[in-house]
């Protein structure tokens, strides 16, 4: 950011005034990054520069080690406010990431009410769609007049509240469906809310999965969405913001595990070496003993390569090959069935499909490598005919197992991106070895 | 959908009063979803069924050929209505998917309004900000008063126009900030529009890249977005679930490119098996070419492998694991530049992190390796030192190319995502060799 160099030499040259009035005309997300960039003492002194509507604002976008620092360096006074002016959902988040002690002072500051939603949303599971909502949300009775309801709006609502929609409620407290500020205003002032309010509302449970609110939210195109407890009554809204982040998490845990990683949510350069080994070291052990499968092949075939060791010049573009074709069917249907394009049931479809495609690829790939053999390398025309029909075969194996194990995988309650390139490559590679020394002892009448 | 099982029914026994009833009670996007799977003369049939003010929003939801096939089938007025009711950008999806003469119907039979903003929406590029947008948005000029804000949104508003954010733009129709509904009705009446409009606001220009509008969306936590043309006016809107649709994308689309495949749009059943081929022979014909190094460089070291053709049978356990040892640093990587966490500036404060990782995952790696090739391998403890240490210099060197590639490839204009597992893995493969051969001619006195 150019901007931040200004700002540095403001706060060194001890400018603040200067410094105040460039802040106040930032935008929050950018100061977060700013005050992140800064050592302790310089932090706090920013923080405190800025104008008391922005400084919740700006907390709630910076990390938990630096939210924390601030929390310890500011009067009690100061935290209420900041706290106050957070919505629920980035209290908790934080909350939850800083040590005891630091829980124990927010709670010792804020009010009692406060107070008591706090510890009951700490109480909810970090992935239930209850982590993610707020209780900052607008609601009205459907028998409330369209006029009444736009003067409670008017006192009650507060700037942190969504009136993007607004949710209604019936005597009962139950959820019944939504209006919007813009119905409420074009209907005449004595009519009821009711008569405004839709009734097609989709709300989600507080305990289902986070991930599953995300699909929903996507699917129906949602900017908002109601969380309401076992009893249908209300309790708190999602926003569309916040469903992004559960998004971008996912692929990233998605592609983490197609990669063979442990999924972590800390972002790589906060993340420690020890901690990076350690989402790293377990699936390359599983892999690294279960690739020795693929040496014993090899190991068996020993007499077979030593009367013909030029075959293994061959073992690693097959391998590849093979690996790499079934990545790439594993790789489609992991995200099909990610994004609901693939079903469960889908499976004899996208079989038939990966069968056919396997065969076209195989056919071109084969046919190139039986030319580039025959062209530049100094071997046989049998051996050229071995690689290139255990080529064929390999690549439509390949495909054929990439794209059925997500899918197996998912059958079994297991997430299908776990069955992606270094697990496919290392079950492809076994059997891609044994087709090829087949096949050459019985073209090349070799004995094993 | 167990839902789809009773329109069925419904459907077949010719009971469409029923029909009509349930289907008004569905959400949009079940509707479009159960048209999807109906033929071609059921499809038109339970389409005239549905309420007026609910087909437009499912024709958007269905796919294009679907969508075509109404529009063949039904009246110009119908015509007329549905394109009325949809919003510009799904107008402008449509007519971008289905023939010409599909689109010269379309543009006859609506106004010539409508038909000069199609014909405008149509020349932006396909991956602008522009093809995002809307022209359904409130504005409002900053010296009306808060009063005539009200009255002039109350008698113009529209029920498809975003009333989240309001624009706010100056005499000479540029924006000049935004301001809420929920501003207004808290305003006193005689105030000016200027007095609740927050200045700080963020706009994209109608050429800018759509990923980057997804970036700036997401890291600002927006709900809308307005667009401004070259001289800052405002031209159009965009909302958050178009950008969840970027989002997932271009997540999609990273995925295809680090598994070697051309990324398409398609959703992957409704891609043919010839374009489904297409998309991945290339990448694997580079692959497998790349691929021939590999095995030159066994072939170069034939005498060795024959005097000791046991170490052929560590060659895939050596070329795996160094393989996903680099991807895994590669897709952090990769994820990490997508995602803004690691910049091009990062490229020493990565290497050093993998570096460190490399150390310690290979040690573990190198010593479980030697344990279990001593125990369980009839070979001689210089077989397993040759191998154990080989292993540990590619796990260092894999991790090293993992994470470096992708910067570099940032930084030369191309897509990171290229230098993921395939890529990395052929490249690991060949250096893994050359350092596996050469510490064994030299700890085992053998010649090459």
């Amino acid at each position: 950011m150019e901007h931040f160099e200004q700002l540095n030499q403001c706060l060194q040259a001890g400018n603040l005034a200067e410094l105040r009035q460039m802040l106040a005309e930032m935008n929050e997300v950018d100061i977060a990054d700013f005050l992140q960039e800064l050592d302790k003492e310089h932090t706090l002194l920013v923080f405190r520069l800025l104008p008391k509507d922005l400084s919740a604002d700006v907390f709630s976008y910076m990390e938990a080690d630096r939210q924390q620092l601030i929390v310890e360096g500011i009067s009690d006074k100061e935290v209420q406010r900041v706290i106050d002016d957070l919505y629920m959902d980035d209290v908790v988040d934080f909350l939850e990431e800083v040590p005891a002690n630091v829980v124990k002072r927010v709670l010792r500051t804020v009010d009692a009410d406060t107070r008591q939603t706090i510890l009951e949303y700490l109480k909810y599971p970090k992935d239930s769609a209850a982590s993610l909502m707020t209780p900052e949300f607008a609601e009205l009775h459907e028998d409330m007049t369209v006029k009444d309801a736009l003067e409670h709006i008017r006192q009650t609502a507060t700037e942190k509240e969504t009136l993007d929609v607004i949710y209604v409620i019936d005597r009962t407290h139950h959820l019944s469906g939504f209006t919007t500020l813009y119905r409420l205003i074009t209907t005449e002032g004595d009519a009821k809310v009711s008569a405004c309010t839709d009734r097609g509302v989709l709300s989600v449970g507080t305990m289902d999965d986070k991930e599953q609110v995300a699909k929903t939210f996507a699917r129906y195109d949602l900017s908002a969405m109601p969380v309401v407890d076992h009893e249908n009554r209300l309790v708190g809204l999602i926003t569309a913001d916040d469903i992004m982040d559960v998004i971008q998490e996912e692929n990233t845990e998605d592609m983490e595990i197609m990669a063979a990683i442990t999924p972590s949510e800390k972002p790589y350069l906060k993340t420690g070496v020890f901690e990076l080994a350690k989402h790293r070291v377990l699936w390359l052990l599983i892999l690294m003993v279960s690739a020795t499968v693929t040496g014993r092949i090899i190991g068996y075939y020993n007499g077979l390569l030593q009367s013909a060791v030029v075959l293994a010049s061959f073992i690693p573009m097959l391998m590849d090959t093979g690996g790499n074709c079934g990545s790439q069917a594993s790789v489609m249907v992991i995200r099909g069935l990610a994004l609901g394009e693939v079903g469960m049931g889908d499976i004899l479809r996208v079989l038939w499909k990966e069968l056919r495609v396997g065969l076209l690829v195989g056919g071109i790939l084969s046919l190139v490598n039986f030319g580039r053999i025959l062209l530049f390398e100094h071997v046989g025309v049998m051996v050229a005919v071995t690689v290139s029909l255990s080529l064929y075969v390999t690549v439509i194996v390949a495909k054929c197992i990439g794209c059925s194990l997500p899918i197996l995988a998912r059958r079994c309650g297991f997430d299908p991106a776990v069955m992606a390139s270094p697990f496919i490559t290392t079950m492809v590679d076994a059997i891609s070895l044994v087709m090829f020394f087949g096949i050459a002892s019985n073209l090349l009448h070799l004995a094993a």
